[in-house]
């Protein structure tokens, strides 16, 4: 494969060949690379921004994350919140700092990743910027997304009585890093070895290639639901309860038997003789949704694809609590992702 | 002085520490921090989007750069961008990467210079996270703002014959960083030394903590002027000039002596044996503002305080010429700053 050196291209020259295959697509963006700001014009609807700082050796790593995968992913987690704030995204920057060791060939590969992510969700890439780094590659992301007027859903509007949905399943993604941690370990002890992958395609693709929940906020919309509170699911279920509690001033109970699971995370977890329910509760990047809506919109979430119901918020002064299988009760502990430490 | 390890808190701890100083202050901004996304309504203003990435060892050089400066610095770059649509900065996200090198107190000072420049510039601050990193402190920031729908002034606009204009003086955040270089190779030679800083007081500022151009934004509105081009000036006159005939598809034609150029920068070019015109042309960092005027807005433009002429725009095939003191021509060279190479 051919290794073209970055300094070949200056600055200007590098983001012109990243960006030209971009195209507009969106009515809002009236400018988007080349000028001293993006402009976007969203009429009466209001604006979300989220934004993402991905460094090398924390938040990923190389050995194992492709780096198309790397573009595709780092582009869906900002779409991820804003879609947690029952919003549609519509444009990001980019920025990159990058060492020596990456080639242009390098920088296409993760361009290419956050092209298809741009194509698949109908987001414009309109600015940032690509400089040199000292040590490995840093990538940030700002997303801007649009909301409607009294529609946009916070994490402080939980009720007593509303019911707590999830979409799709939780902890596979984290199974998925620790099948990749594991083979990782057994190739730098022997690098003949072939990964073995078999039968766990699932959890490798959420935890390598994750995708944001566009279609449960397009479905809850045309169902006429909105959620009372919602975030994306990103550092564990138990982490993000928290929140939504603490700032929605209310306690909850969730069921450990309604916590939905994928099988093939199910066999991993036996396989590295882990508890699976832990990993589901306070493992990250699922990038599922977790709502709340009012119990007379339980009919309707019925209804929805993808979408599960694990409980129920409470008052306040009953704390944050887990029913086990047994019918007994455990206090949610969050031990969520934190980065710094 | 007291060093808490960032240990010490979690990453939401570790945020709402550095950021429950700073209070919501423009109308626009409905959520800041502690949710998915912040959340703005602009009502029938158009949005502006630009965003910065600084690396340690790359934009920044702690040795001579105190934090508080550092952060009031990165903030007002951003701010700059914003002016230089003709538009207003309103909000900013701060994302930080930190190893371990660094305190809770040392992230409180930087912290403590982007207050300073959110509240002289009347900004929210909305958002953004901090995490480990592996070497280093990474800043990445973006900022949010407003324009007028028709007032918003892009690159491509400047027509034949426009004036030139340029705000404050150039080369002196060039020379700045020249003298900090100086005074690092005799510190590190002789860790005795004191720096010798007497009489460089303001290019010492320009190259710590430079301020974006607000003033003019707000008495070009006064003067009812909008001009067809404008940029601000972070890789030097040359480089700018090049950015703006490019995509306006025109030549210009500048002058040697009506480049605005400091006393200060002067003197310290003098010193270092450099060439004074060269730095005002080529060196970055003045956070300046060029922009173009047609003919009939002289007069305007000539009472205005810390904005000089010092050209004009001519037809494409001119090429940008700078005039010399001797009425020579010189074809202007983009030199400008590139942190590829």
């Amino acid at each position: 494969m051919s290794r073209t050196d970055i300094s070949k291209y200056g600055e200007f020259g590098l983001i012109k060949h990243l960006t030209e295959k971009f195209k507009i697509t969106n009515e809002s963006t009236l400018k988007g690379v080349g000028d001293d700001a993006a402009v976007f014009d969203y009429k009466n609807k209001q604006i979300l921004v989220t934004t993402d700082l991905l460094l090398e050796g924390v938040h990923f790593d190389l050995v194992y994350v492709p780096l198309k995968h790397l573009g595709y992913k780092s582009a869906v987690v900002n779409f991820s919140d804003i879609y947690a704030m029952n919003g549609r995204p519509k444009q990001i920057t980019v920025s990159l700092g990058v060492s020596k060791r990456f080639s242009v060939e390098d920088l296409d590969e993760l361009y290419a990743g956050i092209h298809l992510a741009c194509q698949n969700y109908g987001v414009d890439l309109v600015g940032g910027d690509t400089s040199a780094s000292m040590t490995g590659l840093t990538i940030s992301i700002t997303c801007i997304g649009e909301g409607e007027k009294g529609k946009i859903v916070y994490r402080n509007g939980a009720k007593e009585n509303d019911l707590i949905c999830v979409s799709g399943d939780l902890g596979s993604a984290y199974m998925g890093l620790q099948l990749l941690e594991r083979e990782k370990i057994v190739f730098n002890a022997n690098s003949e070895a072939q990964p073995d992958f078999e039968g766990k395609d699932y959890i490798l693709q959420r935890q390598l290639k994750p995708e944001a929940r566009k279609g449960i906020i397009e479905a809850l919309a045309e169902k006429g639901v909105v959620p009372t509170a919602m975030m994306d699911i990103s550092d564990g279920l138990s982490s993000e309860l928290m929140h939504i509690c603490s700032q929605s001033n209310t306690g909850c109970r969730i069921y450990e038997d309604k916590i939905p699971i994928n099988y093939q995370a199910v066999v991993m977890a036996e396989e590295l003789n882990m508890n699976i329910v832990t990993a589901a509760l306070n493992g990250g990047e699922d990038y599922e949704l977790l709502f709340t809506v009012p119990m007379q919109d339980y009919d309707k979430i019925l209804t929805m694809e993808n979408v599960g119901i694990v409980g129920h918020i409470t008052k306040p002064d009953l704390g944050l609590n887990l029913v086990g299988r047994e019918g007994e009760e455990i206090a949610l502990q969050a031990q969520g992702w934190n980065s710094l430490k």
